[in-house]
Parts: structure tokens; sequence; C-alpha cells
């Protein structure tokens, strides 16, 4: 078997030459890219993903990586209501990296930009000890259709698009082989599936653009990239309002709950994290007609109350229940 | 002496609390930043700063990383002829890093935006083994004003704002305090000012404002922040040209030739990089035009000829001269 060239070996320019192909021709080549003009608001978000905390050899394929930190973000700008145009990708990496999985990385923001829409429309690659790439993805949006995430009100309900803890899931099967030998091959599959190639919820974005400008007015909303309880508790805390989320209206795939038990389930589906799916709050009338719109894959998962308690209860006239808080929650420090 | 926090003994949430006075109040706190809309084009650029590659604490208060890292991408920026709208700050550290580092970065990232426009509107941080800074900065440009790299045309003269080689200078200076102990304090200052506290030319952007859209076609601009001489063969590459740069036109500051001598400071002024100027191609009466409006700090340094070969000259009518090549300009690895 030959050695891969390196990062080094072939040098700077010769590295950029070779990732121009996934990259957008109308755009590169000069000391910054040009958007196309619009009268829509410009909605810009950014994520860093660190080798050995965001993603692993061991985990992750380098397309999977890529496809994964293009996700995270377009999946920012879903959570906003915005569509997307374009990213850029700042990418610092040893020099001992072969030019080989460089390319497969782009390959797979490629794929993934494809998909969904935009194009890589610049970026910067520099040396350093640890691979680490910073993602800025720039989308449009009519401003009067922005989803906030201080719009909760009482009496809305609260919608949950997909699974949760799935991601979860799927990480622990790749970690683990052999963690669960009685799941099913098509489940496995699914979560591995969840981990490695999360889908942005901008059909959701689509869905919504139907709708009267004046219906955004009270929808609030957030991706669920840290854990349905992170989302939940920031459109609380933004909004200054409560919640209560029902136990058994909670997103756990079946075949989770069945694998390791309700109550590891339950923390998955809460604080797992990386489902990158949509967390809305809204009227209930104007929750049934996102289900109708959106299929199976859409759930009211609780109440949008007055107070600041965030509570996990049993029945929705269930006086008490357990409290969420930030501290189970990912913290990055 | 009290030890000071680390971001590790705070974590993530008290962290970013800290940071928000630094950023802009009315874009922060949702998954994205909404821009306001306009008409204009969006240009978007991103730039990655590695510490003990791009910065080093030996040369570079926390400030002055910070005013760097964003005055390196408002740069770019008016390469385009883009004023700044805001940037992201991607940041990536160690949890040993002390809050109060992380904090005067900031500072220093809202002194240059406070100085040349745009805010802070959105960022990540994360954990990694070494610190990291990537910057996205959006500007706005009127479509038709674009300053585009492949304009350059044969009979066009060559302009360069400021000086180059001052950062490099600057670099020297701070690496080797004894090293130029007959440099007059002015001097001395002025070089470390070049190096820590760059300028980004966002004034001439401003200056050409007041020029008709037609003009535009025919004036081509890139930075100069990986050295003139790497500007010149981009200009050229792009544009598909050639050069011919004049020696004794070339903005070398006195002070540095009588200090280092004529060909360390040729050297320095050519391939150096950081001083984040201006390089300009434009028909002889506009560079007059812009001379005019400009005042001292800008200077015709050659002229624009057929072929591809970028040359240094000795006299404007010299049928030879010394080719530069891309052999001698920085590489990332």
């Amino acid at each position: 078997m030959t050695a891969q060239p390196t990062v080094a070996d072939i040098g700077e320019l010769a590295l950029l030459r070779q990732l121009q192909p996934f990259c957008s021709q109308a755009l590169l080549g000069d000391d910054a890219a040009v958007l196309s003009p619009r009268a829509d608001a410009t909605v810009v978000t950014t994520d860093v993903l660190v080798d050995g905390v965001h993603f692993s050899d061991r985990t992750t394929a380098p397309e999977d990586v890529g496809w994964r930190a293009i996700a995270a973000n377009l999946s920012d700008l879903a959570a906003m209501g915005a569509m997307p145009i374009g990213v850029t990708v700042g990418l610092s990496l040893p020099g001992t990296v072969t030019v080989e999985w460089v390319k497969r990385v782009y390959q797979g923001m490629g794929d993934c930009l494809r998909q969904y829409g935009g194009d890589i429309v610049g970026g910067d690659i520099v040396q350093s000890a640890q691979t680490m790439l910073a993602i800025t993805a720039i989308g449009t949006v009519t401003p009067q259709r922005v989803l906030r995430r201080d719009r909760a009100q009482p009496g809305q309900v609260i919608v949950a698009t997909g699974w949760h803890g799935a991601s979860r899931a799927g990480l622990e099967l790749l970690l683990r082989p052999d963690a669960a030998p009685a799941l099913a091959a098509r489940d496995r599959q699914s979560f591995i599936q969840a981990h490695q190639r999360p889908i942005p919820r901008l059909d959701v974005v689509q869905r919504l653009a139907t709708w009267p400008d004046d219906d955004f007015s009270t929808v609030a909303a957030m991706d669920s990239s840290d854990g349905l309880a992170n989302a939940v508790l920031y459109l609380c805390q933004a909004s200054g309002v409560g919640a209560r989320l029902q136990r058994d209206r909670l997103p756990i795939p079946p075949a989770l709950q069945a694998w390791v038990g309700p109550k590891l389930a339950l923390d998955w589906c809460l604080y797992g994290g990386e489902d990158f799916e949509l967390v809305l709050c809204l009227p209930p009338e104007r929750a049934v007609a996102l289900l109708a719109d959106c299929g199976k894959n859409v759930a009211i998962v609780g109440t949008v109350v007055a107070g600041r308690e965030v509570l996990l209860v049993d029945r929705p006239d269930d006086p008490s229940g357990l409290p969420l808080t930030w501290d189970s929650c990912f913290q990055h420090f």
C-alpha cells in the first residue's frame, strides 16, 4: 500500500486547487465571496467542531464529519426560518493529515449542501496541532418570517419534530458495537444514520412558507442540537415563560426504550443532543395545522405556561412534576 | 496575587454571559443572527488564527490578538470594496485559559469594530487543546462597485497604499527587542503598531464611493495580507496579465532600509506580509485621482503589462528584471 500524500507533502496552493471542485465556482478566487443581492434579511450562524471533542475517527468517517458540520449550521438556519445561501469553511489541521481526508470532508459538506441548498463560498485553511472545523452558514428569510426564541406565550403548545435520543443511541452503537445484540438491524442502522447523517429540518421551514405572515408573530422556535431539554429551557428563558412537558408524549424511539429501558431512554431523549430537530411553541390550532402538513414525524409534547418552571409531568393536569434544569444539559467546558 | 478564574472554572454559560457586553445586543440570543435587509450584495470572508502560528503571548497582547483578527477580515472586505456589517467569532480553547484572556480578546475585537464599523453578531465557543480563532466578516457593497481581482489590464498602473514591510519589522522588534539599538523611538513604535494594530483600509473604500459606477469595471484590487508580491502575483494570475514593479517606487519605510539594509528591507516589503494594505490596478488617470484623494500614503509602484511575467525592474524601460515567484511567498503548510 502506497502512503497517501499529506497536506504538508503537497502544500497550501496545491491543496486549495484540489478542493476547488467542491466549492462554488462563481464565488471563489477573490478576497471574499459576493452573495447575490436580496431584499430579504441575511441570517448568519457559526459552529466550531474539534477533533476528539465533536468528532473522532472512531465514530465518524471524514464524509460524515463534513456532513454533520454543515447539517448543524443549516439546522440553526432552519430554527430561524431561513433557507441557506452558502457557507464558509475555516479549517485548521496538522500538516500530517492526508489530502484524502480533507477531500472526503469537503465531499461530505458538498453532499449535504447539494441536498439542502447552498454552496461553499469561501474559507481559510491553516496549520494547527489539532484538527478543527469552523463553519459559518449564511441564509435568507423574509424579515416578517424570522422564527425567534422569545415569542413563546402561555396557552401555546410545544411541538417537536422527529425522534429525540436517536443520535445519542447511534453514538453508543458506534462506540460499543456489541451494546445491543437484540436490536433489529433496521433500528440499529437508523440510530447510526441519525448520528452520522443528521437531517436539518428545512422541510419544516418550507411548509411554514405557505402560512400568512401574521402567523409568525406567535411562533417561537429553536433547534434541539444541544438536546430537547436545552431547547425548551432556552425558549422559556428567552420568552419569560414556563413549560410542562408530558412524559408519555416525548418523542422517544420505541426501539430505544426497548433496548436501554425507560429511564436511560428518557435521559437520552431530553439531554442526548445532536438530533438537530426543531422545537416550536405555537397556538394549538397552528400546531394542529403543522402536524397535518408534516405528517407523522411531528408531535405535540407539552404546553407553555405562566411562570418560569419547566416541569416534566405525567398527566396534563398533574399539579407537580420533575423540574428540568440547566445542570443536566451539555456544557462545552 | 489571586489566581484568575479559568474558562473551565466558570463554565460555558457564565463565560457567554461575561462576553455579552462585547457583542451586538440587537442580534444575540437566538440560533443565528439576522442582519438588516439590504438591496446591496452581501460579502463574506473567513480567517482562522491559531495560537503559536498566527499569534503568540510573546508578541501579542490579548487585545491585539482580537484587533488583528478583526482587522484581517475587514481588510478582505475593503479589498472587495465592501463596508462591514458584522462578524461571527468561532473560538476554541483549552479550559485552562483565563476568562480575563478571553474578555481581553473580545475587547480588542470590539475596539476594532467600533473604529471601522460592524458588530459581533454571533459565534461559538468550544473546547480544544490549542487556542484558535475563526472570524467570519460580513459586509455590503453595491453590486456594480465590487472590487474584483480579475480586472487588471495592460496599460494600467499598480497602486499600493501604505508602507510594506512595517508589520514584519514590528514582529522582529517584538521577538528581538535589542535588534535595532539605533532605531528612533518613533519608528520603533510605528513598526510595532503596524504589527499589533494593523489598519484595514476602509478609508480607501469610502473615497472610492464618490467615483461613478462605470469606473469600477476597470479597477482590480486585493489586500496585501500575504505580502505585496503575493498580491501582485494573484492579481496578475486572476487577470491573465503580467506586471513590472519598479524597485525605487516600492513603499519601503525609510527607517527600515536604514536599519536592515536595502536587501532585507526589499525582502520584507515584498514578502513580509500582514501589512493589510490594498494593492490596486487601475488606469493612470484614475490612479492620479486616487493619489490626490488619499494623500501621501498611497503610491504608484509599477505597471500592468501583457504576458504573464511579474518582474522587479530598476527603470520603467528596463528590458529585463528579477522575476517574482510564488516560491518566495508564505504558504500555510
